[in-house]
């Protein structure tokens, strides 16, 4: 980002309105000067940031969760993911506790893939996306009021279902496409 | 969704608060009955609706935007996307309408990609993602308060960035390795 592009569509904070701190969620409403002068309203969500990955076993499967999504009232099939503790919480130790808890799984080989903004227009949520391998099987800690099926399923078939659109989870379509382009580069 | 999964992992709605009614951002803190009986809270975000395409040249380019993101408070590399004006709106006259709005471009070739879900844990917002060729170029008609700069980037080159994490935007990130991987099966 240069500074003439930013002259050019940089926006600047005027005020900024606590509307809601929840739990996971903080609302703020901000004025924005824009470019060209003038201001404009911009609704959005400070969210701590979150992490996900794509758990590879020998046999190339991934352990995959099915849990039911309130906001979409359905149960649908995802990666393993959480929230961080806090917003400092060292992201690669987070991912590790989040697979651990959720799944049982334990992981000794990592790769960080980077960067997912699920919807920048309004929120400020970072996920960062990770490859495990190596993997030993442990017994999970769920909390007494979380639910979720573990699946195993084929990175192969995920890719398939995600090309034909059965899996519409926005960290799930791009972790699995990514961690399969990075095993077919021999990563 | 079996009948059996849904028993086991399904949540019910017991009450609904509306906490913002913004002009994106629709706010509501419901409480939900769990399957093993305990309340939680959710918190979450209604959303109209969006679509995005990756409009693709003879030549393999993409026209692709660079767009300030007030939230990450960055200009961030994206392709075309919009809401839709109505929860009803035909999605594919939408996103028609907004590549022509946002980058002068018409195309007479459209594939449906299916659905993104950006943050189901927290949102119901649902973008539709498109792959559009045969491609005219008329002029742009951005609104008065509305700025962003059009690039032509070359797929092959996107789809780089993307696997070296320097391309961080959900949408574009799922909507260009698909397009990618549909032009290389021949679709």
């Amino acid at each position: 980002m240069n500074t003439e592009e930013l002259r050019q569509l940089g926006e600047e904070k005027i005020t900024s309105e606590d509307i809601f701190d929840g739990e996971v969620l903080h609302v703020k409403k901000d004025i924005v000067r824009l470019p060209n002068g003038n201001s404009a309203g911009r609704e959005l969500i400070r969210h701590i940031g979150a992490v996900c990955v794509v758990p590879v076993t020998e046999d190339g499967c991934v352990i995959m969760e099915r849990q039911f999504r309130y906001p979409i009232n359905m149960v649908i099939t995802e990666i393993p993911a959480g929230k961080l503790d806090s917003s400092d919480e060292d992201r690669l130790e987070a991912i590790k506790r989040e697979l651990r808890e959720e799944t049982g799984y334990e992981a000794q080989d990592w790769v960080d893939m980077g960067l997912y903004y699920p919807a920048p227009a309004y929120s400020d949520e970072k996920i960062t996306m990770y490859l495990a391998r190596k993997l030993t099987k442990g017994s999970r800690s769920l909390d007494e009021d979380e639910f979720l099926n573990i699946v195993k399923i084929p990175i192969k078939d995920l890719v398939d279902d995600i090309m034909s659109g059965v899996i519409t989870d926005g960290k799930t379509q791009v972790a699995i496409l990514k961690a399969a382009k990075l095993i077919e580069y021999g990563v």
